[in-house]
């Protein structure tokens, strides 16, 4: 039959990721890879998750952890999070908490349940691509959002209009940005909190990487601050936030979260009880019991792993790079965010650089809603040693110094 | 803020379930359920599930079951996969099957990549509710699907037309149907893919209970009959059969499948990448590992129970109902389907029921996509004991009587 016929619209934005068919690519063995975004297999808390299985399975919910279970989340998960959420200025209720099969999720219900095709969604050129995929189900415009800009409000407005819709909301990654690895700073966090209340529209904040802070000052979460300007009452703020396990305890288990007020949890959970009923209720079950018994030394044992990674990396870039190139210097993440030398073509070098340098990172376009930052990478230091490190970041250097010259 | 104010309008659609607020009032320990149509825990195979995430947690495989995934699902599950659904007539490999966090998820994802707002999907009288909420978000219109009727295809188009959209697909569950128990016949279905090929639409074969057939004669499955007259082709087939493991092994660890044309497959895959970037890796291990050690016992085991309970609820019910109370006699699956005397209301029964016989079943009006099917009610035999159902159905039949001669 005639599949394409009978497809929706949106599914015409599908497409397999351009980052998805480079990190197949980039499995074979002599590569020295930068590219993929994902947290070391080797800092997993295996013997604590193995644990946490075997105690749900002997203890006396092990029948419950094989059930279906409700929409909303395994409650003593929730009232983990609220405890957490506190910590960093978050004050709410175990109504405010929503668990989701990843911080993922949550991006692709949120657009589901604010965007209307032709809508308007603000996002950072660059930001991160799985936000852009997701939201592209519901077929929005992008506009861009350029923290502390003089742009006035009513031009977003005049923007979303002309392309016949309105402007919903803003998304950012405050923390290490994927995939700059820059972090917003207090300023940057109340101009976005003046401009959703200037257009009345949703802000989220994707804390994905909250947790992975090496050094500098913590800045508070949107949503503390949004707490704050609200008299301490989170029912009347405009912040969604999203937490994720998967960089913190392990990403196989899929289980993430929503922070926000009541009206926007409940319609979250309908849309979660229609489309896949809850996240799995043994799943939840472990990672309450293991992030109850073992989060700060996890988080302790990742920061200082990836830590050095970030040094080291920071440290190769200064020795190895020519004049002309720069980079962000994260304080935090998985990311350091190049910029190449004007007129440089990132997904050029890539091509280049599986064929002599032999060193993997993802072109930076893929990461901009209008395709520009042709001269941009990513460059991921989570899974990499320090001999990949020098060795990898030597060579690509001195395969950019070879184009620089060449260029000249 | 005004949330109500920049939710989409498919967010409008979207409410809790009467079901599912009923089936909170019904945690009251003195009532007598028949109305959760949930498996029952007590044959959940807990010491398999045990071992398997044991052995995935000391094997070779520990790291990666707790690391990101392929969208498309884990290899040896989908391959397993493949290996039963040759047992029932469905020729495919691995890349026709996709991994999903349970079937309902592939309604989602169905509803997603098929509808657009105004098009229409025809589903049976009553159906099952939670596709109704899954495609809801989708924003169609439906129409009544009367497997062997004589409508001519045409007036299907007509009707999609005069709503604006056009006709994308055909849902049925053909086993033991949830609500009514009923299963599709030969013929009938057949006479669905007539259908689906003068209309050119997709046809979604749900069979959450194919594996739960206590008694008769099997059916073959619409994909196998679809892809038998397709010349044992599977890509040029419509027909997408939707599996799950809720029923048979656990729902809490969220892992069903779909199986159908490579094409419609690989945007489903694409859909999930953007969504939830896949289902739980330790889960799909832990399945593929328990699935392929028990499955067949286990099901067997399952069966057993589930149709003796079956059958004392039908022996029940012809010894209590009154006269003008009619019932569908199924062949497997969780459900009875009854139809109550002409002008009898099922919620307004249950609300007295509650009171009086304090007996829970569901009203069947909720499974209707018109709100028709005032007069029905949906019983559940999946978690009741002898006991219960004697006393249940007992106490059920008295009320109804009670009302029958009030009424007369």
């Amino acid at each position: 039959m005639e599949w394409e016929d009978i497809f929706a619209s949106r599914a015409m934005r599908m497409r397999a990721s351009e980052i998805r068919e480079l990190l197949k690519l980039l499995e074979q063995p002599d590569i020295i890879s930068f590219a993929g975004g994902i947290p070391d297999v080797a800092l997993f808390p295996k013997d604590a998750v193995a644990s946490a299985y075997k105690e749900v399975l002997t203890g006396p919910e092990a029948l419950a952890a094989l059930q279906y279970s409700i929409s909303e989340g395994y409650r003593p998960l929730r009232d983990w999070i609220v405890g957490e959420m506190a910590k960093i200025g978050i004050t709410c209720t175990a109504d405010n908490v929503f668990i989701t099969s990843g911080s993922q999720q949550v991006l692709d219900y949120l657009g589901k349940l604010l965007l209307s095709p032709t809508d308007t969604a603000l996002v950072t050129w660059p930001t991160y691509l799985g936000a852009l995929s997701a939201f592209n189900a519901y077929e929005p415009n992008y506009d861009r959002l350029t923290p502390l800009s003089n742009r006035p409000a009513a031009s977003y407005v005049e923007e979303a209009e002309k392309k016949g819709g309105r402007v919903k909301f803003a998304y950012c990654v405050p923390e290490f940005h994927n995939p700059t690895g820059v972090t917003m700073t207090r300023a940057e966090r109340e101009w976005l909190l003046d401009l959703g209340r200037d257009l009345d529209i949703a802000l989220i904040e994707d804390a994905a990487y909250q947790s992975l802070r090496f050094d500098g000052e913590t800045v508070a979460p949107i949503l503390a601050l949004d707490i704050e300007r609200n008299g301490g009452d989170i029912e009347k703020t405009r912040t969604l936030y999203c937490g994720s396990f998967s960089k913190t305890l392990a990403p196989g288990l899929r289980i993430g979260w929503v922070v926000g007020a009541q009206e926007v949890i409940r319609k979250l959970v309908l849309i979660k009880q229609a489309a896949d009923l809850h996240s799995s209720t043994i799943n939840q079950m472990v990672i309450a019991k293991v992030a109850g018994s073992i989060f700060d030394e996890q988080v302790a044992k990742i920061r200082k792993a990836y830590s050095h990674r970030r040094t080291k990396m920071l440290e190769a870039l200064a020795k190895f790079m020519p004049a002309g190139v720069e980079w962000t210097k994260p304080e935090g993440g998985m990311f350091v965010w190049v910029t190449l030398p004007e007129g440089m073509d990132g997904a050029k070098l890539l091509a280049r650089s599986l064929e002599t340098a032999k060193v993997a990172f993802v072109p930076g376009q893929a990461f901009f809603a209008d395709g520009s930052g042709r001269n941009t990478m990513r460059l991921s230091f989570s899974c990499a040693s320090d001999e990949m490190i020098e060795e990898g970041i030597g060579r690509l250097g001195a395969l950019i110094a070879s184009e620089v010259a060449a260029a000249a």
